[in-house]
């Protein structure tokens, strides 16, 4: 690809990333926030918390990028090195800063904790970054520019570094870059698989125009479809994204989930506001999950009503009103049982509708009959009645994944039932 | 760090890594593979779906390491270039493989989809690669050896990746490589944060020896605690390790929660079973995560019943018992509703612990005296109740899992008084 006039580089510092106990969360995170600004994240790395390895990493990178953002290492123990090595790459000597020092001070103070030396070192800053304020923690960012290269510093605690990209980083790289726009649309899908979507689309790519790129984003049991146009040398990008995003949506109108990069979750609850319908839950092998894929949604209070985590049989009887001889006849991973937690917890909480999962989710529990993998789903309203089975093939987490994105898509297509019998 | 005769870099290719739309699960999951092999992850990198930027990552790696493993782009739509780009890096045409050609057939026809030409691609292969089966899709993995150096490529698909890296890339690595060991010990503490942690433990950190490293690891309301020892030039590793992981859990014990890298709701679960007791909980604001950080263990079953997720007060009400008056003097994030949440839910789901959660996630529904972040949970047995207010200052997502961390700390909290009370 080519026009993007200011590159990023994110390099992640941290042995723990290297080993696999940290997730790195930060560095999506912080690809949205570049792309809302224009700014084209080309490489993404990660090194551990070595001397070397950082200074190389550093070499490299301002080679490919304007900008290099730089998370982790900014802790107060030992195995925190980034400041340290900063101050030597950039040959800019530790000072301490009088009024970070007081504010730092203050923060102990005001939780009614001692001052240990280790968090007054925290105010020694290389003496010509500028220095970021952490609102989060104690640990300040730093910001170097060198041969009209930024390099920012931020600690690797999710929720530090993303209020001071938000609050402090992100408004002084708009006034430094005030970078173009790189423009996205993305339409979510479910229905067909990757390579039978692309086979439709063969058409559409053929008439896209070359600035414009398409992407296949699947997951479990959904497809996001994704444009991308950069705006420099394309003056009227916006507009024929826009056409573009429609033309696609038309294609795939019988797959269509949304006009927008959403989760499922969001989906549902849409419809659900739509309807001025509530929704309940009767969870057994997604053991919650559903509940949260529903409740990350902000302000999904106003349709969904609650969940019965039911991961033992007795909750199902004595709670859900399933009946022992139906459990008994059918087992917990069947129609029947599944059918009768939707129904009961529907009653019991008092909702429009109720989706329910039970199956079994592994390593262990499975029988020739119904394997690890095996998932029952039953979604319904006062007058429909949905069930369905699936075969899930993976490990545990992402069976559960799996079989919560799959259950969501079962209560839209009752939706879909519901709305075309009112049409 | 030296002395490490196996190293690896990880280069993972896609677009949707660097706009953020997907989270590099693929990379940590590696990692742990890896170490367990005694491989050392030097580098994390991802880079887009574009030649160049793919070419020059692999010139680079190559640099630094002797194993290079790379995923993503093997999918049978255009914007997937990965083999292409592998071909023509190693000069290595693309073949139709037969039986792969034939497997593939097998596998479309087997579900009772249509064969497409873009599916069949996908068993033309670089001549000169080995091919690597995949279990769970249809994008086989290649193998290549260049001066010494091996280049794995993968599907980006988590469970396609994850099945051909057990199956068959691991068992190949250990024949090629036979690699020493990299030892890791970890202690999972809470109740102090890591400065102070730190403070406490220089005298711990100075009697360290050199070969051995530790590192803190914070996240919401917990800190891991990790050692690591790398064998070679270090033959009595493992005892050393022991020895010193010992002491370390002695220095901390007044906040140790476990000896081994695992989680809250691992220990919750070990403890519950160990006083052969049964749990449920009761969920408003952290909406299934808690019953979700449970039963993500194996075997959740055999302590945990399950949970209701009173999302909306009537839940509350009509069948936790909660009064209705209570609700209405108190509000819904109270010690006192909190504290009935907990009493009813273990009385309806007829266990012997309950745990419950009532708070303000944000963005919105915030007061002057019950700001974003308020959070009540309560805790109790038939004897001992728990209550406790936590204030969080994240965003939404970050205060849900923040909060459920802290209410399994409040569960534990209460096992320790039932254990003082037996002892």
């Amino acid at each position: 690809m080519t026009n993007h006039p200011v590159n990023c580089s994110i390099l992640t510092i941290g042995d723990e990333l290297l080993i696999g106990q940290t997730l790195d969360t930060n560095s999506a995170w912080m690809a949205r926030q570049l792309n809302l600004e224009g700014i084209w994240l080309k490489r993404r790395i990660s090194v551990g918390d070595d001397a070397a390895a950082i200074t190389a990493a550093l070499d490299q990178e301002r080679e490919y990028s304007d900008l290099i953002l730089i998370t982790g290492g900014l802790g107060p123990t030992s195995d925190d090195i980034t400041k340290e090595v900063l101050s030597h790459y950039f040959s800019s000597p530790l000072e301490v800063n009088l009024p970070l020092r007081q504010k730092l001070r203050e923060y102990f103070e005001r939780r009614g904790l001692p001052v240990l030396a280790s968090n007054l070192r925290q105010a020694d800053l290389p003496r010509d970054c500028l220095a970021i304020s952490n609102e989060r923690g104690t640990a300040p960012g730093m910001w170097f520019e060198r041969e009209g290269k930024v390099f920012v510093s931020m600690p690797g605690v999710p929720a530090e570094m993303e209020a001071m990209m938000i609050r402090e980083v992100l408004p002084r790289l708009r006034k430094r870059f005030g970078a173009p726009e790189i423009l996205h649309r993305t339409i979510l899908t479910a229905g067909q698989g990757e390579s039978f979507v692309a086979n439709r689309l063969e058409g559409f790519e053929k008439q896209l125009p070359p600035q414009i790129k398409l992407a296949y984003l699947p997951s479990f049991g959904y497809l996001k479809l994704r444009l991308t146009a950069f705006s420099p040398g394309f003056p009227d990008a916006f507009r024929v994204l826009e056409e573009q995003a429609n033309l696609l949506a038309r294609e795939l109108s019988d797959l269509l989930l949304a006009r927008e990069d959403i989760s499922i979750g969001a989906v549902a609850g849409r419809l659900l506001l739509g309807l001025n319908a509530t929704l309940s839950t009767a969870e057994s092998c997604t053991g919650g999950q559903i509940a949260n894929l529903i409740t990350q949604v902000p302000g999904s209070s106003a349709y969904y009503r609650g969940s019965v985590v039911a991961y033992h049989d007795q909750i199902k009887t004595s709670l859900l009103g399933v009946y022992p001889e139906l459990l008994a006849a059918h087992g917990a991973v069947s129609p029947e049982t599944v059918d009768a937690m939707a129904r009961g917890t529907r009653q019991l909480l008092g909702t429009d509708y109720c989706l329910a999962t039970s199956g079994i989710m592994g390593p262990d529990g499975g029988t020739p009959e119904k394997p690890v993998g095996t998932v029952w789903m039953a979604a319904c309203s006062g007058t429909q009645y949905l069930t369905r089975k699936i075969q899930l093939r993976f490990d545990r987490e992402h069976n559960i994944q799996a079989a919560s994105n799959q259950a969501l898509l079962l209560l839209l297509e009752l939706f879909r039932g519901a709305r075309g019998a009112k049409g």
